[in-house]
């Protein structure tokens, strides 16, 4: 099983702290040595870095580390190889471009069947590597585009979020269908613990998340941002809680939606 | 004007050496202080790195210059911005997904009238930033589809130069439309010196190339590759010659097509 983390807020953020325990997870302390990728949100494009490596001990995940890049939207995985080879093309996050943005996807577990609902409908979206995560990917992306596709500006949130969570409902059944999903302007997670998938029960940790805000003071408190005396909201969602902090698991099914450091409300 | 170079070797190599004398270009010796990009082909994957800075001091680039990434299709840019402000959307080589593969592109000169020809047809693909190059790179795109969806494997080499070919000549009279383009199995150089444009002559050094062959012996000759005996042949296309050796200018409109560090022949 791989690790997730997501991060959303409304300003721009470092991801340094939450690094520094994903990468112990990526081969020191954690089972996840097949890769790591993340990737900043900078407007609507993605300034992304992976590596079909383990991420403890890398050099490029250490040297991204500590030029703290800072973005409102980021999202990382840290992989541990259940199919397709160690190779670039399956280190995750994901990309595609719809709508004149980019956008990202990141998942864990394993979706029997994916296959075979990707098959369903002729797709422009093709993966690039031989990953269950990434055929659920260019087929979340073939139904956005139905969205996407001719509009002026970014869909209505309501619009994404039912799309998103309808993919999730069909999905989830298949296996463990923890993903994170961002296209710029909002950040979705859907988490599951475990499930009945084809060859018995699947363990998986669902998602955690956290709801933090600062104020001017509280200096390195999120992920070591340097604060303008501006109050800061920030959302995290991980695999598992990266910190003493009260993380909540993410209810079963639901599909959470954050734009700007909080919970959209519909 | 900005700054082009391509690799396309029958073997992994390195752009060490080439990238030491364009980071210089980039903000140093040269006025290209506006961004900078470097994709490595991984198979059908690009590791792709950019940034909207200065290539010259660029920790960043200095990074992976000393890492020496290794791949058989390189190809990279170095900006001075004419349209577009300075951000990572407008910074090139830019890449989409077509066909199960990654493809980039990379620009330099100005496109009178280009915004027309995109308008002409609905496009699924669609430009993230503002530059006349990203809106070549979707149009291209869009052509470039008609072979690859739906195609089981690559298309043949001979219809995608017809696909970049016409399009090369139909972009030309709109300004200087030095371009290089990469699918992962080939590298296609387009380049004209100068051309009348909308507001009088803009002028361009096009493009130049040279065909390396290299033995065991000649150790750190390509770029600094480490040999391991097999024979090296590399191709490079760059805007200007970046070494002694006998570059040769890019014949004007022709549109080179390399595969595997040889010049392809149909």
């Amino acid at each position: 099983m791989c690790e997730l983390l997501g991060i959303c807020a409304n300003l721009p953020v470092t991801a340094t702290l939450s690094l520094d325990v994903l990468a112990r997870h990526g081969g020191d302390t954690g089972p996840h040595k097949d890769g790591w990728g993340i990737g900043y949100y900078q407007g609507a494009a993605i300034r992304l870095m992976k590596e079909a490596e383990a991420a403890a001990g890398s050099a490029w995940l250490r040297f991204i580390r500590d030029h703290e890049l800072q973005s409102p939207i980021i999202l990382s995985h840290i992989r541990k190889a259940t199919r397709g080879a160690r190779t670039l093309a399956n280190t995750q996050p994901f990309q595609r471009e719809l709508g004149g943005r980019m956008h990202l996807f990141a998942h864990n577990g394993n979706l029997a069947g994916i296959d075979d609902l990707a098959l369903a409908g002729a797709n422009r979206f093709r993966p690039v590597g031989e990953t269950d995560s990434e055929i659920a990917f260019c087929e979340l992306m073939r139904r956005l585009a139905v969205l996407w596709d001719g509009a002026d500006g970014v869909p209505a949130l309501e619009r994404r979020h039912e799309v998103i969570a309808a993919f999730a409902a069909e999905i989830a059944p298949m296996g463990p269908a923890n993903f994170l999903y961002a296209d710029g302007d909002a950040l979705f997670a859907h988490g599951n613990r475990c499930t009945q998938a084809g060859s018995g029960e699947i363990r998986s940790p669902g998602l955690h998340w956290l709801m933090r805000q600062c104020g001017a003071d509280s200096g390195t408190g999120i992920n070591g941002v340097a604060l303008g005396g501006e109050r800061v909201e920030v959302a995290l969602v991980a695999s598992v809680p990266l910190s003493d902090e009260p993380w909540q698991p993410l209810a079963e099914g639901a599909v959470l939606c954050l734009r700007a450091g909080a919970l959209a409300a519909f």
